[in-house]
């Protein structure tokens, strides 16, 4: 039941016509606490979307009592008009729960530079009002689903407390698609500081270490609420835990069902000087259209590894690098070792393993390959 | 005549039966003064081909006598006996022409991690040597030839002096083929510094600036090489102006010869705070995938423009962006303004023009769009 498992929530996925299919589009996640505590990231990117520029006041003293989605429109370049539809949104929310529209977080998802139609978008808020339901997470997964052709969703339990989650997106992986929007919930006790600490622990070794295209999102949104309504307060190690779990978990669904996409590849480094070279050289990797070209032909291409390294700032011997494609040792100190042709690519599951000899810091950088399917969806549309 | 129509050159192209094609694969440009001053810029990748390592040492005191060229083999990642082939490549350059090794620059181009037979350079050393002719430039340009499908020459004439040039290549936009490769020539008077200078500036507008498919090779090489055999020392600034015009134009060549490619398309940032601004905000596009695509699909999407603007550090405000298509003002203030309807795409040539209104300074960045070609080309052949 994803984000209304823990208890303290209730949850509810309508369809307001934004989406011309008639699927879901509008999901409204209430924290009924007693307790309201958050803590949220958004993207970096400094051309955000409205409800990104809204969201961002609203999260400011931790406090945060609902979060309203909508498909259909990423509300993302419209100026003014735009921002308007999100600041009534929220108030629209917040009337109909009886809180301030400053404890409302919005996210917006779909194309960009096209404004919703104001009314639509709050009569589907109505609806989703009335829709609300403690066992409501898995129609707001729903809908909230763009190119998605699954609702991602998952359930962490602890000790006597819980913690409850949905996705949707991956990457930019589809036209004029915004990112990715996760929101989280949990029913244990901890206050707003303990909440950010945490969240973005887990944010940090998961979503952003998950680079389908390179491509940064404008309305990236992850929101955390915590009710309290368990009563328990679980350390913070392990609040850091399971949040953890539960963002590494979407960030892999999100991985898997990204379009257009053939490979999940996973890109470790091993032996970096520091954790911040590991990322930095895993990323370089993840982002050579080259490599990435080469894994969906099935060719396990190291020189194109050891291309992409070599353009990072990490500690390392040029000349004494080594690189394992599926466990295969194809390349020991910078030279040709095992034959490529024992390399088997057949599978969508990817490992490259990259040894530094530097240091002892690791860390794993996920992508996907680059394939036709991704330039058709990415191109062939009418604008 | 490209190289060789500046005075005090000679040049060959062979077939030493590197490419399995039989086509020619060993080319020889010769200095013969009587000044043999030089500069040279190579690929800032960490991790370089054994022909970089080499060539780097050989141009650190100002003078090159010679340049040596193979296609069909990078004799990259190779390790020490890769090395080796390139220092015996030098040494019988060296012995045939009558001059120290330590002048004669290496260029290799072809198969990543592939180790050329050495004997067979070397053959085809020789025979490059006994073809030498006062004309050879073109069958040089044709040597160095790989996925190319045409040889790049380039002749600007100064008053009694002039430039002339040759290349290969273009971004990594071809399968496990080391990027670009550049020699150029000049009968004019100059010292070493001078020359240096004159063509960091030529390269800065124009090679540095063009970014095919953001990958950045093992073996890039720029050399130029003065005779002074026109007796004649224009000024730094007619050097450079030549300079600048013919990197231009071999960059324009590579570009338009990208392998894969169904759009050139020139990015043109105004209205920047510094050169530095304008150069990383065209960067950012030439390097989002998302945009790259949309052009393939003739979608004038400056939605994803925008978004490419906001990942960098440049000065400008989100909310008053200017993006032109074709020269269309699709987007006005980071708002929809011309209807992209009215945005041509069906021609190669692409111009997007992007406003910071933030300064006076302004560049263009150069790359190519994203294509099911481009994916073919890198993905499907046997590793």
């Amino acid at each position: 039941m994803t984000t209304t498992h823990p208890r303290g929530f209730r949850a509810a996925g309508v369809a307001a016509g934004l989406k011309s299919t008639g699927a879901k589009d509008v999901a409204l996640v209430v924290n009924d606490g007693p307790r309201h505590d958050s803590a949220s990231v958004f993207t970096a990117n400094r051309c955000k979307a409205n409800p990104v520029l809204w969201s961002e006041q609203v999260v400011q003293d931790g406090v945060v009592r609902a979060v309203v989605l909508n498909s259909g429109g990423a509300n993302c370049y419209t100026g003014p008009d735009g921002f308007q539809t999100t600041h009534a949104v929220a108030e629209r929310v917040a009337d109909h729960v009886g809180i301030g529209a400053g404890d409302v977080v919005v996210c917006s998802t779909g194309l960009i530079g096209l404004a919703n139609d104001r009314n639509q978008v709050l009569a589907g808020v109505d609806e989703a009002h009335a829709a609300l339901d403690p066992d409501g997470g898995p129609d707001a997964a729903e809908a909230i689903m763009t190119t998605d052709s699954v609702s991602k969703q998952v359930v962490v339990d602890g000790a006597g407390w819980s913690v409850g989650g949905m996705a949707k997106g991956a990457g930019m992986l589809a036209p004029q698609l915004a990112t990715m929007l996760v929101v989280l919930t949990t029913d244990a006790v901890v206050d707003a500081p303990d909440l950010d600490r945490a969240l973005r622990a887990a944010t940090r070794v998961s979503f952003d270490r998950l680079d389908s295209d390179g491509c940064m999102s404008t309305n990236d949104t992850v929101t955390v609420m915590a009710s309290g309504a368990s009563g328990i307060t679980p350390s913070l190690d392990d609040l850091t835990d399971a949040l953890t779990r539960a963002c590494t978990d979407l960030a892999m669904q999100l991985l898997a069902d990204a379009e257009g996409a053939d490979h999940e590849i996973a890109i470790t480094t091993l032996g970096a000087a520091s954790e911040d070279d590991a990322v930095a050289v895993g990323r370089s990797v993840a982002r050579s259209n080259l490599f990435k070209a080469a894994v969906f032909g099935n060719d396990p291409n190291w020189g194109r590894v050891l291309a992409s390294i070599g353009t990072t700032d990490a500690v390392f011997d040029p000349a004494d690098l080594d690189v394992a494609i599926n466990g295969v040792w194809v390349c020991r100190e910078s030279t040709p070792a095992a034959d490529p042709a024992g390399v088997d690519l057949t599978g969508r599951e990817v490992t490259v393993t990259i040894d530094l000899k530097s240091g002892d810091a690791r860390a794993t950088v996920w992508t996907n390959d680059l394939t036709h399917a991704y330039v058709h969806e990415n191109s062939a549309y009418s604008s």
